[in-house]
């Protein structure tokens, strides 16, 4: 029999004022992926782990391990985190919640006098946001979980215009670690691995249920830098005929490949499809018809096939409109990232643990992609809870409730707690 | 008998040498409306119509007349001209080709020998480009007319917040004039406008003819400042139920806008549809549903129930897609300009001009707006020439060859000559 654990919420929402208090630019939060506000946010945590009594280490990519130490150092260890970097101005509790979860729950199994029978490790990954800057997903768990490539390495932020090797190095930490092959977690010594997260979208908060239990994380196909090129031309003095309108071009695309999502929606197919960006450029203005304009499109399910039935529509619309347009598309380099389906048996433990305590919650796939895929990727089993939130994520507004927090947290520990026995 | 007057196009080259010269920014040719280039332009051209012998004076709201006397001083005048400014890094010929086309003439005029019957006026007009800047059209040729409004005084310059009257009172003008309700020209001193302008589209260029004789210009109805307010949520966790997707909601408008137009024109309809500018905002980005976009949009045509027709079409589409997307339309003000019919006896003239110097010429609309639509607003008699121009305008590759300039300056000679008797 497990002895009745319960987390440290207390210490978590105390980390999360620190967190916050130190990372705020004035409008949200800010944790730039190998830079400033990360860097800063890993040092709080790191301090509260050595209060707390864990063993701390970074491993040669930056990751922060938080290890309770268990009878049997030998076997197989229990892994709980998530990131602890964030979008531009997004929200406090994206990837830390995870964090400050596996925290609290190692917390409250130390202060029950607890000793797990394998180590519980707590693990900060880093960079889970480097998407957003660099044209590349997941580098921090990639690269702990001898994922990353060494030409991936070589991509460069957008911004910066520095590869990710540079910005690695500028933080202190060892590209060559990924280029020799090096890896943190295999499955070899890790049995589980589970990612607590806010839910990113409105379905928890809709259907009045505190916890979503993970049943996969969708794969996706992606144009990050995608164009349309035409001509400048007098929107008043050229003839429909003579026009090479790069804006209508691409917004008949947007609106056509939008339409088909509707009759896959409609036919089962559950799948999201955006236009993050859409545009004429900064060169338009009023009385030109647009030579130019840009895009970035993202599609993603947890089953490819959806995935793939949108992308060919697009691929069939692009000939057509150029043609008929007289523009042409430059879709640039296409970017993918495959499904990854959680554990079975780990989705059993978290329902059974809920179940225990009473706390009301529903299978349901991610909308979002998480290091969690990774870690299937690398064969290591893996599981996810999500948390009701409030007003979405990556904004300065999301609003998990700690009461939410906290039923969710008794969660992981209790799984935890019985996956380390 | 009239002589067989020949145009200076000597004294036009060297002064569209002159003019580039002084107002390139480095990329294409800047003479912003009531600004810098402007100022070196009409400084230039009122220089060398002095060196000509012709009388010349500024207005009170700058536009600089230029007179060749005629014999009745007190007879109506005939005006050739057009503007002397420019977009921002346009090209050299948009406007200044109509003024020194009216310098050729009366200089052609003056070398020969030649005494009109009535004063010949060449008018550099102001800010026929200020648009570009404002929300509105015309305010050198309107202000002298006295058509533009005390009200039209106060609106405000996008980029600089001061207000139209503001800037015309830093080049040294008098918007009192405006308020007074004075004019510089009326039908009661004017006999005919002639304008002579580059066409800005590729027609004549596409059909090899050089001069096109115009039956009028467009009137148009805008949306200067059009937004589209949904939400911002993440692109992989918001499914598509709960979305309010600006992006799409305006891509979804625009295409169905252009499907329309398409649909008129089949339906025997002249006209021209552009959103000029259309698509997300800075906020926008990766990962991230887009929760505002923003348009601008132009349509025109000589026909109002052509551009009414298509208008309409958008008033009806923008409800239905605000209740199926969850977005919300901010339309802001609509802007709207009259056509005018180009005066018939004029077009008489210039074809029959055209045809007794054996120069091939086509009737056709124009595409933009110019300033002898107002002069047609205060029941000035107008026509307009277009000469065949390669690349558009409102670009620094606009390509006048000189000969068609000649050519078409050689009809605006022999048609003044003869509309000055």
């Amino acid at each position: 029999m497990l002895p009745n654990l319960t987390p440290d919420v207390a210490l978590a929402e105390r980390l999360f004022d620190e967190l916050r208090a130190a990372t705020h630019d004035g409008v949200g939060i800010t944790r730039t992926a190998y830079g400033d506000g990360e860097r800063k946010a890993h040092a709080i945590v790191r301090a509260a782990a050595e209060a707390v009594g864990l063993e701390t280490r970074a491993d040669r990519v930056g990751n922060l391990l938080m290890t309770l130490p268990g009878s049997d150092r030998a076997a197989k260890r229990v892994l709980l985190g998530s990131h602890l970097d964030s979008v531009q101005s997004g929200g406090n509790y994206d990837g830390a919640a995870g964090v400050l979860a596996g925290l609290a729950a190692v917390a409250g199994m130390k202060r029950a006098g607890f000793v797990p029978g394998r180590d519980v490790t707590v693990v900060a990954v880093r960079a889970e946001e480097a998407g957003s800057w660099f044209p590349i997903s997941y580098p921090g768990s990639r690269g702990a979980l001898g994922l990353l490539t060494a030409g991936e390495l070589a991509v460069k932020r957008q911004d910066s215009g520095r590869t990710l090797a540079e910005h690695m190095r500028e933080e202190g930490f060892d590209p060559g670690f990924v280029e020799a092959g090096g890896r943190t977690f295999s499955a070899a010594d890790t049995v589980a691995f589970l990612e607590l997260h806010i839910e990113q979208g409105p379905v928890l908060d809709v259907e009045g249920i505190p916890v979503g239990i993970i049943t996969g994380i969708p794969g996706s196909r992606r144009l990050r830098a995608a164009r349309v090129v035409g001509e400048y031309n007098h929107s008043g003095a050229t003839p429909r005929k003579y026009r090479r309108d790069a804006a209508i071009a691409l917004a008949e695309l947007a609106h056509r490949v939008d339409e088909r999502w509707v009759q896959l929606e409609a036919q089962g197919h559950a799948l999201v499809c955006t236009f993050c960006v859409l545009g004429t450029t900064a060169e338009a203005g009023f009385t030109k018809i647009a030579g130019e304009a840009e895009f970035q499109l993202d599609v993603r399910s947890v089953n490819p096939h959806s995935v793939d039935a949108l992308m060919e529509t697009l691929y069939d619309i692009v000939p057509e409109i150029e043609a008929r347009r007289g523009v042409r598309f430059e879709l640039g380099k296409e970017t993918s990232s495959r499904a990854a389906p959680m554990d079975a048996g780990i989705q059993a433990g978290l329902k059974r643990a809920a179940e225990q305590l009473g706390i009301r919650h529903k299978g349901m796939a991610s909308g979002g992609g998480h290091d969690a895929a990774a870690f299937v990727q690398a064969g290591i089993p893996a599981g996810m809870i999500f948390v009701r939130n409030q007003n979405g994520s990556h904004n300065p507004n999301e609003a998990m409730r700690m009461d939410d927090f906290a039923a969710a947290c008794a969660v992981v520990t209790r799984w935890a707690a019985e996956a380390a026995q």
